[in-house]
């Protein structure tokens, strides 16, 4: 195998835009070779662009077809799960777009799936895990130049979407078509890129207010209180209502400071640890010593190409993938227990009641307001 | 009078950087006529700067003498409010250091005694209040040009105290002596600032983390949320733990966002409301139009001399003072419920059962840690 030959299920907005990545040439390893998408318009766009490739109505039809030795998974988010294991089943190495899936139950079936293919590669597109700057932040904290972690705050609340964006799609922003709304279409990215970085915390505590700054029925405004096993805290706040919005982290060691935003890394660097300083300083008032400079990275930033390319890579020739499927489920896990948090009105710890978070989702979704059918398609690469 | 008659009240940390102020020649309109300590050696110190003046070991000896037309409270948090009361029934002017009191309920005798001499000054050392960067916020906040609040957060973790701080006073960091940590003795300028510029919560959930950073018994890391009654909501986060810290508020309205840091105002200013935008843009990504600058102000922060020099003013010219002292209860508010939140381990709505409060931290008073008697005396103008 010299290309691997890649279907695409959804073509949907970001669909759309992978599908434009790879015809331009950014995936020399990958070669489109079936697609498919409930929509007639869809189906139409892309038979305009690559007219010799089958082109299905069903994901199972595409998965069953024999066509190709991948599939990439941009549908919405309950159906990533059953596609990807049925793509598994059938011996189909599986690509799948953020987040993992809506609940943690169906994505542990996935996993579990997964488990049971050790032949097969399954990913997941965390493009901004390709950022340089994410990159070398996690390599300082691995490398211990931080420290122990004491303090982490994301404020990310430059997700501005208006009243149009949540009436573009009928499964958009609500509870049965996409099983919540700022945790699970735009935050999947941070709160991934969260657990990477710092772990997982061990209790959550959240505010989630449901069409505070939108006509939707789901949350579009966060604010998340975090706990570590080590007594670490942070604080995670986000929204789709804010102009012009921030997007900064700041991570605090015991090694020192690290401020991410506007894609610089700012380090403020201690010359002798914090803990130790505090308890034998004769001062009272002094800090340890402290330099601050602006970090180098390697100023790559390959995005969605690059999770595509690594992955082909390494069904090809065995290079390492961006991010295991398998590591979806974290992400999902924080945003699982923010909204159970939210919906119970106190700290959820982790692991939480996986089977209640289920129950109370199902139940939203039996209530879910229905919205009349649309069809715009954006191609949405530029705004992850 | 040409110059007002000052009794200082308490020569500790920040009593000595006053007179020194004074002594410098910082407040030309006031002339400190007695001083009051417990301590001998404070007593010594203030009578080798100013041979010719009583010097007291009381507070209430002070005021009974009859050599001051006002008095500047300085000593521990808990004797605010009954040192105060004491001065106005003896017909004297009365400056408070922050915070107003312990609890509220003492500082609502307090404002009840001040209303019943209202030919007496009464104001609160809330020299933030003074700094150019928080003026010009409020004047743009009070002027419309962020539109109505819709969120806030202030990061104010630059407060570093190492254990030899703590273990600088008997009184310090003790329920006994000071009612508490951060929240009482670092915070009041923030949360001052903060209801002065945003106004008071509706709800408060805080998560108090006691002797986390020191062996101390109060809480030295604090992270609250904050709900306001327009629905805005607020994160608060603060401790004496972090190093190099960080002091950096953003406050977002519906017309833009303000960032305040490093004594820098800069301002993201929206071409229109984002509550019109969001609902009339016929995109769905696209933000107002924004311009973002640097806010220019008066450049001036006085600071503690400004206070002083403006309460002396009040009483000799009828000139406006910085901070009224019964505006001193509602930062105390704040900070009362970050603690009751924490304590009760649930959200906590303004206004709040005082008594509850007092009584939970009359529990905590009761089973507070001796510590053994030191005397140590710091300079903390530059501190604060």
């Amino acid at each position: 195998m010299d290309k691997l030959r890649l279907g695409i299920i959804g073509i949907g907005n970001i669909g759309t835009g992978h599908t434009s990545n790879i015809l331009e040439g950014q995936c020399p390893g990958i070669r489109i070779t079936a697609a498919a998408d409930r929509r007639e318009s869809r189906r139409s766009w892309i038979h305009e662009q690559l007219p010799d490739i089958p082109v299905f109505s069903e994901g199972e039809e595409l998965i069953a077809s024999g066509t190709c030795d991948a599939v990439l998974i941009c549908v919405p988010h309950y159906q990533h799960p059953p596609l990807a294991i049925s793509a598994m089943r059938h011996g189909l190495h599986v690509l799948v777009e953020k987040p993992a899936g809506v609940y943690t139950l169906q994505v542990r079936e996935m996993n579990e799936e997964a488990d049971r293919h050790p032949e097969l590669a399954f990913g997941l597109m965390y493009n901004q895990r390709t950022n340089c700057v994410y990159r070398k932040l996690k390599e300082m904290i691995d490398g211990g130049e931080l420290g122990t972690l004491k303090r982490v705050s994301w404020l990310i609340t430059d997700w501005y979407r208006t009243q149009q964006y949540y009436d573009s799609g009928a499964w958009r922003a609500t509870w049965a078509g996409e099983g919540g709304g700022v945790l699970l279409n735009q935050c999947p990215h941070q709160l991934d890129l969260l657990q990477w970085l710092c772990g997982l915390p061990v209790r959550v505590r959240a505010f989630c207010h449901e069409g505070k700054w939108h006509d939707i029925e789901v949350e579009d405004d966060v604010t998340a209180y975090l706990e570590y096993e080590n007594g670490a805290t942070g604080v995670f706040v986000s929204t789709t209502g804010d102009a012009p919005g921030t997007n900064r982290l700041e991570i605090t060691g015991t090694r020192g400071k690290v401020i991410c935003e506007r894609n610089k890394l700012t380090f403020s660097r201690l010359a002798v640890d914090e803990r130790v300083w505090c308890r034998t300083s004769p001062d009272a008032y002094m800090k340890p010593e402290c330099e601050t400079f602006e970090v180098e990275t390697d100023g790559l930033n390959p995005q969605h190409s690059g999770v595509l390319n690594a992955f082909a890579d390494h069904i090809l020739h065995g290079g390492p993938m961006i991010a295991d499927g398998r590591e979806g489920i974290r992400g999902l896990m924080l945003s699982n227990a923010m909204h159970l948090s939210s919906w119970l009105g106190k700290p959820v710890d982790l692991p939480f009641d996986e089977v209640l978070f289920r129950d109370l989702l199902m139940e939203r979704c039996r209530h879910s307001r229905h919205k009349k059918e649309v069809d715009v398609t954006y191609n949405m690469i530029g705004s992850y």
